[in-house]
Order: C-alpha cells, then structure tokens, then sequence
C-alpha cells in the first residue's frame, strides 16, 4: 500500500522512477501554500447574471409561490414538525409556508458550518463567496474514451474514482458519481456506495440512500471509522445528498424519512431540489430558479423544523431540458445562468450553496465536451456558488463516468479557479517600475526580471493534462490528443494510489459487521 | 455558383437534398430575428474581473507610463504630427505624452462609429458593452484534426476559411487568419490576403499590410469593389489591423507607415498592441495591462494627430508567456483575465474595445482545445469586449488553423452569446402563474404547456455542431466525436457556398489590373 500526495507535486512522475523514494521526495516538495497560483476555497462574485433588484424579484415570487402553491405529498412526521413550525396543511393536502415562517427559518438557519473531511488538510468553509469543486452524480454507466463503450458501473468503479479524486488539486471533495450496479440489493448498494467513498478518499464525501435503515447502519459504520458517535457529530466528514422533492413542489417520501434521520444523526444534508426546466420546472429559465429556491426553502423549514440550526446546503440544481425531444442537457448554456443564478441566491441568503456544473451531453471527453464544462465552470464558479458539484468526469448529461475525463476537468477547474482569484492590482502588480527599469535601463523585455521570476508560480497556472508543446514538439511526442495524455497521467495513478485513512483494524471490524462487497484485492491489500 | 444563407436555416443540411430548390426553401425558413435566442452585438458586461477604482488605478498607471517613459522608434513623420500635437521628444529619443494630452485625445477620439459589411445585413456597432466576434491571426499551418497533419497555409485556405465564416451564425466579421504562404512576392502577399478575404465573405473584413505601397494598391481594389472612392469611405469594409508598436513601447516603424496611409485612406485602424505578458510585458498581469493601456493610447494619440477623429479600434491584445518556456499560452487563464480586464479599459474611455480571445494551446479540436476556448469566451464576452477576434478556427496559439474548428467554436460562441443574453426576470419569466395552473389545474410537469412552447426558440440556443443524443442513440449513429460532426457539417458547405457578392464584371476588372493569384477553378466560378 503506498500513497500519493496532491497533484501538484507530481509534475512529471510519468517520467521519474517508482519507488518510495522517488515519491518521498516528491511529497517533500509540493509548492508551499502561499506559493500556489490558486487555492480551495477562493472568493468568487464578479460575474453576477442578476442584478441585485432581480435577486429580490426571484425571491418574492418564491415566497408567493410558498405561500400560494405550496408543496404536496408530505409525510405524515413531516406535516407534524412543519406545522408545528408554523405551515398550514390546506383542504387539497398542500403545504403552505407563510411568508413569516419562511423569513424566520432563513434567519435562524445554520449558516458558516464548515464541511469536514476525513483528513482536516481538506475541511472546506463553503460560505459566502467562496468555491469549492467536487463530483456528484449516479451516472450507471463507466465510459471508455478511445473506443467510446458504455459498460454498467460497478462497487470497483466507484472506489477508484473516489481514490484518483483523492490526488487531484483542484476536486475539493468527493460525492457518490456512479451507481454500484453489480450490486442488486438495495441495501448492500446504500451501504456499499458509503464504504467505498470514504475508503476511496479523505475528502469529504456526499452519499445518498433510499432507506432509513440504510442510513441508520453506514452511521454505524461512521461512528467506527471516527472512533465514536460523539467523534463523528464533532467531524462529520459525510453529507447526505437528498432528493427531498420531486418538482414541481411535491416532497418525495422516501427521501424525506432518510432526510429526518440524517438531521438527527448529525449528518449535514444536501437539500436538493434537480427540476428540469421545460419538463419538471417552468422553461422560462426565471420561473426555473422560482421554483427551485421556493423548494429549497421548504426543505430548509423542514430542517430546521426537525432541528433548528442543523447543517443544510441550499440545493438548487436546476437542470435544463431540450425542449425539442425533452431530454436533459447539462452542457448547455442555459444551464450555465440557471447554476450562476443560484449562486446568488444562495449569497443573497447568507447560506451555503450547492448547485450543478461541468454537465456535458457530449459522451466522450471531447472538444464539444471541454467546451460545456469550461463555460459552465467559467461563470457558476465565477458567481461565487459554495459547493459545484458534478463538476468533473461526467459525460452524456450525467449518464456516464469517464475517469480520464476527470483528469482533463481536473484542469478545467484549476484553471477557472485561477480566474476566480483574479487580478492583483497592488502598486507592485501595476509594475510601472518594472516598465521603467527594463525599458530605459534593462534589456527590453522581462523573460529574466526580477518580477517575473517571482511570479511564475503565484501568478500563473500550469496544467496538469493540458499541453503547450509547439507543433514540432507535439509531432514528436506522437500527436497526442487530451485523452492519451490523461491516460498517461491516470495509469500511475491507478496502480499506486490506495489511501491508508482507514486502519486495517477498524475496516476488519466494518467487514466483520456489514456486508463489504468491495475485495481487499482491488483496494491495494493483501 | 450558388449561396447559403445563415447557419440557422441550414439545420438539417446533410440530411436534405441538394440542388437550388430545396437550398431556396432552407433560405425562405430562417427564425425571425426577434425568435432568435442570439443576435451579433447583445450587451455584455455582467462579468467584471476590475472593480471601478482598479479600471481607475490602471488608467492612471498607463498615463504615468506614457508621461515618464514613453515610446521609443517613433519615425519622423510620425514625430512631427505627434510633437505638433503637443507630445515631447526626450533627449534619449523617447515621445513622452502629456497627460492633458492623452486625455485631450480621449474625448475627441471617434467613438461610436458602425464597422461595415459589404452586405448591410452584416453591419455591427461595436461600442458600448456590445459584444462581436470574429476571426484572426496569421497562421502559417493548415490543421487536418484527424491526421494531426500540419502543412503550410495557401491563398486557398484564405479564401475558404472566408466562405465559411460567411455561412456562420455566430462568426460576425472575418480578419485574415492564415498567410498565404504559396505567395513568395510580398506585394502579392499583401494584396492577395485582402483579395481573398473581400471576395470569400460580404462580413466586415480586416487585414494587414507590411507596405504602404501594398494597403494603396489594395484601397484601389476596394474602391472598385464599393464603386468609388466615395462610396468606399461612406462604407469602409475593410479594417487595417495593425501592429504599430513593438512591446515593450517601441513603435514599430514599417506599420506606422502602412498606419498613415490607413488613416488618410479612409479604412478603421485596429490599434494591435500584442505585448505578452513574462516575455514583452510585464509578467503581472496588471502590469501588463497598463502597458497594453499605454501603448494603445500612443497610438490613438497618433492616429488622432494625422486625423482627427478618425476611426481607430483600442486593440489591446494582451498575450501570456509560459514561464517556463517564454512559449506564448493563448489557451491560459491568465489570457481570459487579460482580454477581459481590457474589455473593461475600452468600456471606461468609451471607445471601442479589440480583444483575443478563443486561441487554444492545443494543437487538436480536443477536450483541451474546446475547455480553453470556452472559458476564455465565457468571461471575455461576458465582460462585454467589443470585437473578440482570434475567436473560431485556431489551434496551437495561433499557429494554426482547423475548418473543422471553426465549427466547432461556433458552437461555443452561440453558448457564449447565449450567457451573455443573461436572463429575463420580466414578471411573465417569473412564471408564478405558469407554475401554479401546473400545480393546481394541470398535468403536473410543464412539457406541452404554452409558455414552453412560446419559449422553445427565444429563450434556448441549439448547437450545431454538438449533439445531446442518449448513449444509445450515439452508438447507433457510429460514435460520432466532435471532429466527425464537424466534417459532416463541413462537407456542403466546401462544396456549395461561393459567395456572389462581388460582380463578375468588378472582378474582371480587379484580375486585368492586380495579380489575383486565387484560380476562380477554387471560387466555384468557369
């Protein structure tokens, strides 16, 4: 077993020699965090698609919409807690949310919690402005770049997406992207999808479950794996992604009996709410966020309702539909203002928000697919959203899983982060001096200054996939395009990289209690 | 000889026949420009990478610079209209500007004036936020996307290069982007280049002359074209893209010449400032900003003291080194931080702004490829550049040039417009009453309602080039990657658009006094 640490300090392992040694003295010289051109956790906010006055225009007619419309299907714990708290339970069996009880959850609301990851090098505070990166998803199928084949995704898959997620910069956590498909019981795959992501990376990790009961045990297994229960709701380095609603404002009741186990069990909960507009959610992209944010303030009531103040994500991650067959497409433009809006809403809030980005309909990672990501990632992470997830490896509109694409995206995200840090303007940066001396005293250009040799790693970005060899270089090299280099660059990733966060003592314990369908064999042990 | 029209109405080309019927009813059907979901010149803006007081700091930073340091290679006639305008000539040989000067030339600079299309239909107005793209550069490789091959640009490619930005949606003017390398004789170089880009699209044309012989000769070719002198300068359709200066602050002298004769001649000058940032600006990047600021303000001092008034593009085309290698990355995040802060300088003077942007380091229509271009055109046109040109077609940081690419980025330039649309929050969009009938009355999903059908055009863009297909439909369709589709669509294109907009009789006169050096074999022509 052996372990790689972040990208960064793994430029050109493809050419340096194996070995412990070798990658020791890689570990010891990854940039110093003051030195890197980006960081987790950067301030995003200067691209705003609403103005301030249309903010407060979507969030009015929200609350109309609470008020008037309501949610349908509650279940009967949830009508209990809810009006209590203040709803009405109508004649036709709709909640509704008077608009006082909804400004008062938003006041009491948790706000500024931090997300923790299994290692505290990776605990995240998605708040106000700040962008963090990480997977979502439950895509069914894994997809091979060259000959374009979509097998079903397996337990397998999704530990090593987890684990090559484990070593890349700019993925800042790690939530369930495939569905383990080789498993058929229900509860095997809730439990297992769980294992595998937290054996896979300490990262934090979202996971979902359809069942109660199913929480209830893999809550078993997280109290192990923290050491006690206390330890696990002081850290809770798991969040729960869940479907609380099926838009348009109806709550899904599964979901909801796994959403009230969360909250007590400490678990931070993803409220998401993934309407499709033009098929579940108004086309008009407005009434989109509408209805989206008026759901997601329901599940916040809900919440806090259950417990006032326990950890929740504002979820609005408005799909987009083709209108002419109706199909999803996450690649699309459209869907790059819905996200970005939502990322205000969510500031306008003062609330940790989630939203989607990176969601190409291309099926293989190509130019069309590199394009959607990019532009998508461009501005919902320019707009400041908290946590993005789907952000990397997702192909076909969340259908497929492509590991070397998460390579590429890897890049993707590195770079816009880089845009979101933005452009220094300090007296020192503006460089009049530097103009001077190199102009009137120096050598006419600034290859060798001072300056530039003191800003080539905190100013500039390098890509870790990407290549900028001239034509001649690149012939050379064999012509590769994006998918040989991020083969080039997974294969040793794939063969070294076993993260050790779990003792062999506490995983022999879970094995010896719940039924682990993941073999030691592909986890790197003996 | 036959035409197409815009991109639009060709939907479904390669499945239709051929022949002048059914291209006459593709014409008949295209959206009505107010059901279009992009229009050329839609207001950008909402994405702002300076505060105010940033714009501010730069601009008083450059004015510092040009106050102090100057500009060195002034010529003399160069000298003489500038120092009569009240600039000083140093000691050391250096133009100095004062800073009432440059403000002085500021508020008298043309602002606000249309740039031309030889078809009316394709006049822009580029100034305030408004946001144009186009093409650029001066490639000297043709790129085969599936060979990876790489040979020499012609004449040839020029001109259909031309013709298929003329058949593009969202290309909106065409500037020279290959050199026709075929052509030894400079003048023939010169002259051929304008020759082949007029006659290959009626979109406004920019090109560069390395002579001022050559820009005479090819002036009298475009007066022939428009008719007169006189109707030449009523609708110039031609810019002069120009490299004045050599960065860091030298004039670069052949180009100030080829500049007077522009400026006299009637024809829009691009103020080309190309400083790249680590190599011939500085490696911050405000700092390199505020020297593309000064030398663009040299340079309007310029044009202004030969002309007042005349009409001059702020051209400050800020490129990025790659420290490691002093390689230009056209590709980087840092361009997009670039091109999008100038957008901003252009928008504070209120002239209009020329900015890159969509120049990719690699060397394939790849996920690499498709991710950099994206997020630089996401950020610069939603920055609100005037002209972004170099924005469809290049590879390998303008080395360069892919027809299949040129489709491909077309595709990203309507997503891009598609953003920069933004989103409407008129009470209509709200859509309260659109989602309470649903809820209430209706179907409970929004698939067949009215305002979905109402919104299908004007509020969603549909790709081209990209495809949304399922998995399962992909596999049946061959597992088509970007680059095939982009063949496809390609293909009736090369073989039936030759542009008819200049007359056989006008060209007869053009070929019995110039040496064209296009075969009218290639234009479709006996």
């Amino acid at each position: 077993m052996s372990s790689i640490p972040m990208e960064s300090s793994q430029k050109d392992m493809t050419v340096r020699r194996g070995g412990r040694e070798a990658r020791r003295a890689m570990r010891a010289a990854p940039l110093a965090e003051n030195e890197r051109p980006v960081r987790p956790g950067l301030e995003g906010g200067r691209y705003k698609p609403l103005s301030d006055a249309e903010v407060l225009k979507i969030h009015n007619a929200a609350l109309d919409v609470l008020e008037q419309i309501g949610m349908a299907d509650a279940i009967p714990s949830g009508i209990e807690v809810m009006t209590r708290a203040g709803a009405k339970l109508n004649d036709n069996g709709r909640l509704t949310f008077p608009r006082a009880l909804v400004e008062d959850t938003i006041a009491k609301a948790a706000r500024h919690f931090p997300l923790y990851g299994q290692d505290p090098r990776h605990d995240m505070e998605p708040w106000g402005k700040r962008v963090y990166f990480g997977t979502a998803g439950a895509a069914v199928h894994m997809v091979d770049p060259v000959t374009g084949e979509y097998r079903d995704s397996e337990t397998k898959d999704l530990y090593d997406i987890a684990r090559v997620v484990d070593t890349l910069d700019h993925v800042h956590f790690f939530q369930r992207s495939v569905v383990c498909r080789d498993l058929a019981d229900p509860f095997e795959m809730d439990f297992n999808t769980c294992y595998a992501s937290v054996a896979g990376t300490s990262k934090h990790v979202g996971a979902s479950w359809v069942d109660p009961k199913h929480l209830e045990a893999s809550l078993e297994m997280l109290h192990m794996i923290a050491g006690s229960e206390k330890k696990w709701r002081e850290r809770p380095f798991v969040s729960q992604s869940n479907c609380f609603v099926v838009p348009p404002l109806k709550f899904a009741q599964d979901a909801c009996r796994c959403l009230e186990v969360a909250v007590r069990g400490g678990m931070p909960v993803l409220l998401l709410s993934a309407g499709q507009a033009g098929a579940t959610a108004p086309a008009a992209l407005a009434g989109a966020i509408v209805q989206e944010v008026a759901e997601c303030l329901a599940g916040l009531v809900y919440v806090n309702a259950i417990q006032p103040g326990a950890p929740a994500i504002f979820g609005t991650w408005c799909f987009v539909s083709d209108l002419r067959t109706g199909a999803m497409s996450g690649g699309s433009s459209e869907q790059a203002l819905l996200s970005a809006a939502s990322a205000q809403l969510a500031q306008y809030y003062d609330l940790t928000g989630g939203t989607a980005s990176g969601m190409t309909d291309s099926k293989l990672p190509d130019a069309q697919s590199g394009a959607e990501k990019a532009y998508n990632h461009a501005l919902v992470g320019n707009a400041g959203a908290n946590l993005i997830y789907e952000s990397a490896g997702m192909q076909a509109s969340l259908l497929g899983f492509c590991l070397e694409s998460l390579l590429i995206d890897n890049d993707i995200i590195g770079a816009t982060q880089r845009t979101i840090k933005g452009i220094d303007t300090s007296d020192e940066s503006l460089s009049i001096e530097t103009i001077r001396k190199t102009c009137l005293e120096g050598p006419g250009h600034y290859l060798g200054s001072e300056q530039t040799l003191q800003r080539m790693q905190t100013e500039y970005i390098y890509p870790g996939v990407g290549d900028r060899m001239n034509p001649k270089e690149w012939v050379e090299q064999g012509r590769p395009d994006a998918i040989a280099k991020a083969q080039k660059k997974l294969k040793p990733i794939m063969a070294n990289h076993f993260p050790g966060h779990i003792s062999r003592e506490v995983d022999d314990a879970i094995r010896a209690k719940f039924p682990v369908r993941l073999d030691r064999a592909h986890m790197g042990k003996a």
